[in-house]
């Protein structure tokens, strides 16, 4: 017996919404890196103040993109531009569907002539391979997918190692390694360095205006890298940082790493869903949080509501286009960071301290969420819904409970709204989540990133920048 | 370069308190098996209202002793009598130091005539492999050591695979596994089952007065019966128990996992400390918690003091007999569980929220041990020590945080004491333990087990009935 496709699970199911909120795959797991090396808070604490060693090794697909057609393809599914991206260069690559709604984003690195890696969650890589082979276009396209979830035991292989050197003491650990000075490239920029007699592949990075290395190598070479940058970076502060800790970065860096994928409606993608099958991320996402719709468009989000406006270049076709022609950019929700208040989420932490009532959603520590997309209702005095709370956690560095949001454009910074924490009618049928009810948390309208460092020496965060190239 | 013996480890560190309050190691880690499966709190409470499987198949050490003098080296190493213990029993074995005090405990299995397996953490096994080899008893021990913490994504071999299916419809799930009912042997018996067309061994074991079994074979055939009985199990709501649950089910049934060996002092264990390396649990174990003292015998304990007074038999010359003859078990400390008070443990759980205060000692969930033996100060209303509590964490089904502890042996059930959470100065150097204030925590104390359900279904606990044998 084949496997349904997505469609399929779709039909049947006949409620999507109900469906994806109560998934039965958990939260999303960053898998294969060890929880902590020392603690969590230790580890965030040491992306702002000395540096840490990001082990991305085994939570994104890689999708390898070879042929005379790859740029096409790219350039026929991406809201950038691709009129300057030659080898040697990266971009945060955002697909959109014919609707003009975001299907995912990831890093697209340009490594050779012809030759490009998309590295990022699923939905992005799905959606290529199959406008790859949909489109006719003359490209290879080789899916590397993820490491598992839960290995238990067994060994993982990957087609690269990929770790970040990121944080204030970066760019003197990286020229130790390279046994000399060694000039930032241009950010986003490619090049190469040599660790442990390995000459590999660099991307310029940085974080909260230091600059940083992303690297990357045969996964052969996997321990040996690691052990030369640590044992480099000992005398700096370096520390590895753990799954759990690794996570809560992007609370600080502002990219919201899981907006849902907008395929699921559609007669234009019918396709598409026919061709995923009901193991794929898209048929078992779990679709978490407190805001609820009947319409799982209602889920999707646009490139402006992501914080990707400025991406969207009409130097090109590309697929929703004519859809995202139609929106007016500055009358759109736009990305915040949004402050917890400290006593709301107090009551939170403790209500499992009472044995009178069930309590609340538990809240895990650092990272809060409990689906691959979170979505969590952002609402006003009046109780309106004014945004979603899409990405919550803790980060040491801030003392704070932090969500990265999208709100309606015309809320100032400093404005009070409440998140709502937790689902309704006691909470669905997840495996993340025990019966509940609901809390509203006090937050304040915040900048994304919300660092003070990233905001005061960083303007417009390196996802701007990427994008204007 | 060889490796150091804990002896030099000792002398060149001179403060063994400090060596181990300051270890690197980090906390123990339950490792290979996932995290959560569901959530830690579904699945804590299915111990309690349906049924687990345990995975007991990586966190320990499995030691083999095979030959004539196999029964004779634990005769002579363990507190406990071996006048009726034939092929087909268990038993908690605990050995002891010359001192009377105890090196550690496990389950030890009389699997054939002449052939044990020892199963606990490592300085029981250390032990018995030292004086198997000291002794020249006429043996073959092969340690099979525990999983590496954290395999990074490489694979992982033991000999056996060790399951437990344990909670009220536990015995339900065997049965069906059986084909047809089956009676329960006595417990801590032996027993052969049935699964996925293997025959594998089994423990009578139990937990809250229901019965269940321990089983265990060939790695090899790990997945398939693992497989198998959650299958069998899945009417009856049988949950697999990730390792973040795992650890905290001995909160509800009151055995004390981790007591500091007491090898680091005495002339008679010179030998052995020098035959331990600089690598072993012994000199690696990371010493955690508010009780400091600067003389590392007061951090050892007897066997009245971790409950096992019961166990000592004076039937049978073994090391540790002359010191434990001269004990008044009556006057010893005793195990109690301690409940602590709701609105102190809020004040730690929210301290991560304070943006003026470094905080207490950070409390995770549901295992907030940060070493390999914990040892947290219990003092009385004047501030006196009176006890020690050894075991942290949060119980879902009790909806409290308790640890488990020895207090003075006139301290009645139900007075309020105090644990002193987080370490004296700031805080210790192990990877574990940012910077912190130390806080006093309200307890009051309460059996072991504190398990209302095992205090009223199970008189006396399972560990004393396997004494009893």
């Amino acid at each position: 017996m084949g496997k349904r496709s997505l469609q399929e699970v779709l039909d049947q199911a006949g409620d999507v919404v109900g469906l994806l909120r109560n998934s039965q795959i958990g939260a999303y797991i960053y898998p294969v890196v060890p929880s902590e090396f020392t603690n969590w808070r230790r580890e965030q604490k040491a992306w702002r103040e000395t540096a840490v060693l990001f082990d991305q090794s085994h939570h994104m697909v890689n999708l390898f993109i070879a042929g005379k057609d790859a740029l096409r393809l790219l350039s026929d599914t991406g809201i950038n531009s691709f009129a300057n991206f030659p080898p040697g260069r990266a971009k945060q690559f955002v697909p959109t569907s014919p609707s003009g709604h975001v299907i995912g984003d990831g890093i697209l690195f340009h490594e050779e002539q012809d030759q490009l890696v998309f590295v990022g969650r699923a939905p992005t890589a799905n959606w290529l391979l199959y406008q790859a082979e949909a489109g006719k276009y003359d490209v290879e396209v080789v899916k590397d997918d993820r490491s598992p979830s839960r290995p238990y035991g067994k060994a993982v292989q990957r087609r690269y190692w990929r770790f970040q050197i990121q944080g204030p003491a970066a760019w003197q650990i990286i020229e130790k390694i390279n046994g000399g000075s060694l000039e930032a490239p241009k950010f986003f920029h490619m090049g190469w360095l040599t660790v442990a007699g390995l000459r590999v592949r660099t991307l310029r990075h940085g974080m909260a205006g230091a600059p940083g290395l992303e690297l990357w190598g045969p996964y052969d070479s996997y321990e040996r890298v690691r052990e030369a940058i640590l044992e480099a970076g000992r005398e700096f502060g370096l520390e590895p940082c753990g799954s759990r800790a690794y996570s809560t970065n992007t609370l600080e860096s502002g990219w919201i790493p899981s907006p849902l994928p907008a395929i699921y409606t559609g007669e234009e993608l019918r396709g598409y869903r026919e061709w995923l099958d009901e193991d794929s991320y898209e048929a078992t996402n779990a679709l978490a949080g407190s805001f609820v719709s009947d319409d799982i468009e209602d889920y999707y989000l646009n490139p402006w509501e992501l914080g990707y406006g400025s991406f969207v270049k009409f130097d090109h076709d590309f697929i929703g286009r004519d859809a995202l022609e139609q929106i007016d950019g500055s009358s759109q929700r736009k990305k915040v960071t949004l402050a917890w208040n400290a006593e709301d989420v107090g009551k939170v932490l403790t209500s499992i301290l009472d044995t009178e009532h069930r309590g609340y959603m538990f809240f895990d520590l650092p990272n809060a969420n409990y689906g691959s997309s979170n979505y969590d209702a952002v609402v006003d005095a009046a109780g309106h819904v004014v945004g979603l709370s899409l990405f919550t956690g803790y980060s040491a560095n801030e003392r704070r409970v932090l969500s990265l949001a999208t709100v309606d454009h015309d809320i100032p910074l400093g404005t009070e709204l409440r998140v709502v924490w937790g689902e309704p009618d006691g909470g669905s049928k997840k495996t993340t989540v025990e019966p509940h009810d609901q809390v509203e948390i006090r937050v304040v309208v915040s900048p994304a990133p919300y660092s003070v460092t990233a905001r005061l020496e960083y303007p417009g965060g390196w996802r701007r920048r990427a994008a204007e190239q």
